[in-house]
């Protein structure tokens, strides 16, 4: 066996293979450019190898993730030149047409690797939030990626704004939704720095903590999973975590039963090896 | 084949039986007393039946769904006298040692009962709101039900309060969650008289449907269904439909894809019998 692997993020695609005993065995990492520039470079690297059985694609998004729809496998929407409306998954297929595809968006492939092979390793549901220049949430529950209509948008769910927190928000669709309140371009508007030039005992935390706890408890009402995990750059600030975790347990006021909070609410185990795993990982799957 | 089901809510239990083929042929319904007394007659009515090859138990909740629990099974919290941390799957296994059994929430049955017969019929995934004296929800996903450490309790999400709205909220834990603010109580309380007696064009109902829009939009962004079923008392309120759309596409401001939302935020098809259809489909499906 030998799958084939694709986290296309915005800023770069992550490419790897393996042959599902020996972790990722080869991988290489290009700049995100137009589709003219990046897919045959792309296509370069893969036909090295003389057969994939299969090869995941986790890519940005919004991305049309429905097998019903007729625009199934494209990109719907987004600022990134020549991406828009780009049926990448169609492209690949068209290149390697005896090949098996799994296609979902780079976070969930993140939530299905840490749920796989690291900090929600042994269980069967989680939540993965990356926390960055925006928010995103994959979700795996019975030991699969969730699918409605389509993939969720965890990361522009409305929350609450603080009485105090004038700031009106960067979500260019909700102003003050989740990611336009607590992704690190808000937390520099607001505070005038970069959070990671912010000191740990700064103010700015506390708020970014009772956001993202807001968003926990709404996670854990609606999708109860058995762990939440966070990545991303906002998350590296570890001083995070136990506020997080106390203004989850005000916020949810023992209203519903959770594991211990130290194991419920982590940080991400597989760093930025997150997605590429997961979309490894849901390759094999699909032989 | 024969199966039974239970609906097991806070006023009454409505109990039934089918062959699979020919609909609900059984059914009664008694009031919820105590398990001391409540229990005997229902063993009193399913003894009747020869033999019972599943039953369904759908319960009010908060209930341990979890099967790694020690207390999976029991109802967790209720004010309701006798039933608190009552093993309400271990009395009915008890009784019928050699019966499969199907245990979940009483609306995660409602949300399965509409997926497979009623306003959902045909497709993988919905979620089944019920506004009522309470506000509760059931999730679908991928043709089952949403099981993670426990079930969703998606009636109690924290939601936006609008300024001009200065009622405190019912909810005994979070004051002016989703069902603090919405339910049927808090529309008596905030106007000073009962829902079903205001008039269709008071204001109410737009608080009411933008309230529940808020919660489409969480729930869209967060589980992407296919369908968002309505149940329940206040949603008897026809006028409220067309207000709810409106609002939800206001809100979401076009960042995700929705089916026609005529087709998608939807009044529930089977009526009070969602609860009961769906819980003996899921007894049908433990064989």
């Amino acid at each position: 066996m030998l799958v084939g692997g694709i986290e296309a993020g915005g800023t770069k695609f992550v490419c790897a293979v393996t042959d599902g005993k020996n972790g990722i065995q080869e991988r290489i990492s290009m700049p995100t450019e137009t589709p003219e520039q990046t897919m045959p470079r792309l296509f370069e690297y893969f036909d090295q190898f003389d057969h994939l059985d299969a090869i995941g694609l986790a890519s940005f998004g919004p991305i049309d993730v429905n097998p019903k729809s007729k625009t199934y496998g494209s990109i719907i929407d987004t600022p990134k030149a020549g991406w828009e409306h780009y049926d990448i998954l169609g492209a690949m297929k068209a290149h390697y047409p005896d090949t098996q595809f799994a296609f979902t968006t780079d976070v969930n492939a993140a939530a299905y690797g840490e749920l796989k092979m690291g900090a929600a390793d042994g269980l069967d549901s989680c939540v993965y939030l990356t926390v960055g220049t925006g928010i995103g949430g994959g979700v795996v529950e019975h030991s699969q990626i969730l699918q409605g209509y389509s993939h969720p948008e965890i990361g522009h769910m409305l929350i609450r704004q603080q009485p105090e927190d004038s700031y009106e928000g960067t979500c260019p669709y909700h102003h003050n939704c989740l990611e336009g309140l607590a992704a690190g371009p808000a937390i520099e508007r607001r505070w005038g720095k970069k959070g990671h030039l912010l000191p740990a005992d700064h103010q700015a935390w506390q708020m970014e903590a009772d956001y993202l706890a807001q968003a926990c408890v709404n996670i854990a009402l609606m999708l109860s999973p058995e762990r939440i995990v966070f990545g991303g750059g906002v998350s590296k600030q570890a001083q995070l975590f136990p506020m997080i975790r106390e203004s989850f347990k005000r916020q949810m006021a023992g209203y519903v039963q959770t594991p211990d909070l130290d194991d419920y609410i982590v940080h991400v185990a597989l760093g930025d090896d997150a997605g590429i795993t997961g979309v490894l990982l849901l390759a094999a799957d699909q032989l």
